[in-house]
């Protein structure tokens, strides 16, 4: 089995390989960026998406521009057209929280003294390449920490997609789903399409399909009625956000699957990155909700499909409350309510 | 208020003039059809919709085509072209319930003995009003029993389309929402797009915005988020087809409303014509789901939105066990668990 890989830099080193999310699912198209503005033209026109994959792509791109520069450039030169570069990468997302913690680490290494400049462009490919390896073994580990929870024949569903598309490995909610395919487990999904984005129909069905894992889609509103059906094992789904006591925020429509699948007695199980829990909130009810454009509601693919004007209830995520979680999987262990992130904190 | 007409006699009474629903949200066309053909492709390519609608479309396209047939036909000629005829329009759609009814109520007329071919006619037409008349009054029935369960200021989400283009008075989950707008009180919806079909975009959307019903659309995965604010004060969706306990099948996603509604403690009501329950439908298990074509999951509008291949759950309908309705309100009046139906039939 081979998953795809998202974010990396290309075999010879001097380019930012990524796959243009844009083209999918018709086809898969890898681009490699080797200048400022291709770096951030493929994450602000999200050919890149997923904040983890964001932020590896900031950082690589950073390296690739600094092996990039010209030679006729001072060291201070070199260092100053670096600092704007990053500080432009940073500026192409304002809201993704991996994108300037990767352009702080890199700042960081350019601020550190080197013995020349290949020891600094060295130094922030071996940095680049550290937050790449990072978020695979991050994958890696919430794979394996969730892998007990997945039964010998298990039929899963999940939302949005938090796969290998959105991170540097094999995702966060689908890494125990990859995992447990390597050993040859018979594990299916159920993608939900994840209006109105249809994150879950272009991304989830397109890289399991691609890694061979049984996917069948489904529109959100089907997924009470697949329950019902006695067709759905267990439900697993990534998170933008966890407060302190274990409320997730995460893409809209997980909310209504916790609720569903609590009515069933399915288990639910949020997977994420321990970076993923925000100790400074209290509890989900201090999430902010970003209300997102009408326009996403009203038309598809520029077809209208509402009257023009319509008011619209369109937020990009919704918060699923801790007493409807079973358990939240991550990179560091299994946690159940009363949930005490804190104590794992190295 | 204005309630828009989506099936009628033309003026002149020589057409059946209906709401292109192709062309709705973008336009408003109204078409008048004279021919067999015309009224056949009409309900074939859905420009008419909703059971009820597409039986008074049928019986009024009957009774036109019988007014503007050639002269110079026997009576028996008469009868037998018009019988092919309503046979033709009866195999348009296979599966709408009041398509045959109607069919067999104008073929009822056709075979009882008239003075001559004028009387035929005029009975022929008469028949095809009452169809439209009683649909208006059960309509309106179902209005004003359910208007008791809308309170003053009242914030109602619905699904999918059960309203005035989907009947020809106005509507059935609707009928009690413009009953309440029509005496003044505040009342707004809230309806969901109902993927994949987007009926509730397309349709409900447009034709509330149209009669001055404050509306706002939302995703389906939504509504559940939306319950959580406090937005949503009851539910109020139409059915297919009721059985005897009360269970009810509707379309996709009406069943996860129904879990989101209890969950926060929201009343949740059925709206139908009495016609809709099935007597001899014991429970909801008997009830069976149709499955539509994987095309309608896998693009929008001709463009792919998932992998060209992917397996998809795609059903057209869901069951709503009567555990989970509050009240279903008919015609006849409001019903509520144990439901004793049969008592209230004629």
């Amino acid at each position: 089995m081979e998953i795809i890989q998202a974010v990396r830099f290309s075999p010879d080193g001097t380019a930012l390989r990524i796959i243009d999310q844009r083209a999918l699912p018709g086809k898969l198209v890898e681009r490699d960026l080797r200048t400022l503005d291709d770096v951030c033209d493929a994450i602000r026109t999200l050919s890149v998406r997923g904040a983890p994959a964001i932020g590896i792509a900031a950082a690589i791109g950073v390296a690739v521009i600094a092996a990039a520069a010209p030679e006729a450039l001072t060291h201070l030169e070199f260092r100053q057209s670096l600092a704007h570069a990053a500080e432009t990468v940073r500026g192409t997302r304002p809201t993704a929280v991996n994108l300037p913690w990767a352009i702080d680490r890199m700042l960081a290494v350019l601020g550190r003294e080197h013995v020349n400049r290949d020891a600094l462009v060295a130094a922030l490919r071996v940095e680049a390449s550290a937050i790449l390896e990072e978020d695979r073994a991050m994958c890696r580990a919430i794979g394996e920490h969730g892998l007990p929870l997945i039964p010998g024949r298990a039929r899963v569903l999940t939302h949005c997609n938090a796969g290998a598309l959105a991170t540097g490995g094999m995702g966060t909610a689908l890494a125990p789903i990859y995992l447990a395919a390597l050993e040859g487990r018979d594990v299916s999904v159920f993608a939900c399409e994840t209006r109105p984005l249809m994150q879950g129909s272009r991304l989830t069905a397109w890289e399991l399909e691609r890694s061979g894992v049984p996917v069948t889609l489904l529109a959100d509103s089907m997924a009470a009625s697949l329950m019902q059906r006695g067709s759905v094992d267990l439900v697993i789904v990534g998170a933008d956000r966890i407060a302190a006591n274990g409320d997730a925020a995460n893409k809209v429509g997980t909310y209504a699957l916790a609720i569903a699948a609590r009515h069933h007695g399915i288990p639910f199980y949020v997977a994420a990155p321990t970076s993923t829990v925000d100790p400074r909130t209290a509890t989900g009810a201090a999430i902010e909700i970003e209300q997102r454009d009408a326009s996403e509601l009203r038309a598809i693919g520029g077809i209208a499909t509402a009257p023009s004007g319509v008011a619209t209830y369109n937020p990009a995520f919704d918060v699923t409350p801790a007493s409807l979680i079973t358990a939240i999987i991550t990179d560091r262990g299994v946690f159940s309510a009363p949930y005490h992130f804190e104590a794992t904190r190295p």
